[in-house]
């Protein structure tokens, strides 16, 4: 087994989920994390853990989908007490075809997940944390070489989780003092309001309201946001290509928008519903091991550099007690490149400049 | 995907298990089942049922067992829960290595199973089958090519039930009405009370009081054996090969025993408690799809002109209201050729002769 797969699991156990003895912890391994979940299940036997592992295939839950005439359960009561029941859900992501379900009837598969929202809300009360074993698919996804691709993910996901929890929270101190937020790159000059609303220092672990792994991102919950702004990271939305997307806001909802490629997509996201032509995050990526787009919002929304901006709903996180952000069905994150050029300012200082944090070698004040 | 594959899963789930709409149905995935899996979740979505899948991976097992300090926690709340919850859960058995746990501390082994009890017998309360996906480790135990192991496998699994059934029936008269069991083969002369036992008639179904697709055996549960058996079938216990094995029964207890191979496995199988120095099964196969022995008890005990005889635990099926039959921690079934010059008579009458049934063509009354 490759060292780096063990030292995953070890950072995803100990780090991420902050496994203890005794724990409930359902390991939900895709069809291509098994190695993977070997590494994992020895780190549960050494922590005294208890290990129920299911079965997450995307060929199942198409032969599943495409022969069910749609009339869903809600929520099924042995599923249901499992997740009710468990400490810690670990998601071991791990796609062999990530196009398994592109045939898929958008209808059943609505049907299917309104069905099991009460499965999903049990599963996110866990200490659940997601994360991403390297495989072919994924890598073809990335267009990368296998080799490459692995060495990828463990850059990003085998990090000094700790230094970089201590950075985070300066800039998560920044943004909670913080009122107004200036963007500036090539094709975007936006202003948004987080007065009250409190960052999340996202460190890939549970212990710091962060389920990822990798992560490495603050965000917190914008509002009256107004300007344009354009996310140049091409991505895959709905298994369709989007590249290019620009966004006109004013008085914090979308007024106006276009895109190069998949501006139909953009279309339906925003317009599902009141929610979804609001902003419900400002992400801005802080992963240096990160150091390219794979079409993974995984990881690309974590990169170094960019910034994200999600159309629909808030995390509960960034607000505060009484107060309420942006509800929508949807949460669909855009990505911009924080190149030459580019800054963000927080009440009129400049937090990073040309995609430099100020506290990092190389930036010019 | 092989039509094989797919007609599998709807015997397993329409025949065997009797899936309706709205079951809740855990789905248990070994390593090497998955395609299996897949065409059973096809079978489950056109019923309307609903699914789980779990992962059932021995290096799973081997990883959390071997890093574990052997204090397991008695039969965890969650995974308790979903079986408690369950109407059926279907086993898909599939290997691809048999010998994957062969290191695993013995006492861990133990400690684990027992913890595990509430846990087992939740799942035996359900509506559960369990079955045999080929795999290139099952075949490579049977000795078999993998494209003649598949045959094999499907020649055993796809067969006419009902009209087995039908057959099973003729059997299961016999025994019930019958008192005394005389068995002959080459090394074998043994009789069996079986008076106020009651035969199950073991049609791969769960309409039959049957779990194990294929099946086809008729078994009861005898007492008061007396006189000399001779296993000539080999097997696998516990991971050491067996063969040749001679039992001398007296008043329904083992006083002797011999083995050409594996005599310390037999010794440790006898001496396990009281009830395993006596017979909880007599069992006789009458799957004619099985046409030879593969190392695979699932199989090898369902053998046309095969019967078997279990040291250990009765099955409560086979024991009328308010009586009791053989108790013991174990139940290990040997099995017997029934040859030419074999004969199995029930209180004086000839039922089998050469290993032909009495209601077969080719029988010599």
């Amino acid at each position: 087994m490759d060292d780096r797969i063990r030292e995953h699991a070890r950072t995803l156990v100990e780090w991420s989920a902050r496994i203890e003895a005794g724990d409930d912890v359902v390991l939900a391994v895709d069809e291509g994390a098994h190695d993977l979940a070997v590494a994992v299940a020895e780190q549960l036997g050494e922590r005294g853990a208890n290990l129920l592992s299911t079965y997450q295939s995307d060929e199942l839950t198409r032969a599943y989908l495409d022969s069910h005439d749609g009339e869903f359960e809600e929520s099924p009561a042995y599923e249901l007490a499992l997740y009710e029941r468990a400490d810690s859900v670990l998601f071991l992501k791990g796609s062999r075809n990530t196009a398994e379900t592109a045939d898929v009837d958008g209808d059943t598969r609505r049907a299917y997940s309104t069905a099991r929202q009460a499965i999903r809300e049990a599963r996110l009360d866990t200490d659940w944390v997601s994360t991403q074993h390297p495989t072919r698919a994924m890598a073809q996804q990335a267009g990368m070489a296998y080799a490459d691709y692995r060495d990828f993910v463990y850059d990003a996901t085998l990090r000094d989780w700790e230094a970089l929890a201590e950075e985070q929270a300066r800039l998560k101190e920044i943004l909670d003092d913080g009122d107004k937020v200036h963007l500036v790159t090539d094709g975007t000059d936006l202003t948004l309001f987080i007065g009250d609303r409190i960052a999340v220092n996202s460190a890939a672990s549970v212990a710091y309201d962060s389920h990822n792994l990798p992560s490495g991102e603050v965000f917190t919950a914008p509002y009256d946001t107004a300007g344009v702004v354009t996310f140049d990271v091409p991505m895959t939305i709905q298994g369709r290509r989007v590249k290019n997307v620009e966004l006109t806001f004013k008085d914090g909802v979308v007024v106006d928008w276009s895109a190069e490629q998949g501006e139909s997509v953009i279309t339906e996201v925003i317009e599902t519903d009141g929610g979804s032509r609001q902003l419900g995050e400002l992400g801005i990526g802080m992963n240096r091991g990160v150091d390219r787009i794979t079409d993974n919002i995984l990881f690309d929304e974590k990169m170094g550099g960019t910034v994200h901006l999600a159309l629909g709903r808030a995390y509960d996180a960034c607000l505060p007690e009484g107060q309420s952000g942006t509800d929508s069905a949807v949460h669909e994150d855009l990505i911009t490149t924080m190149g030459d050029g580019s800054r963000l300012e927080v009440d009129g200082e400049v937090v990073q400049r040309d995609g430099v944090f100020r506290w990092e070698d190389g930036f010019e004040a």
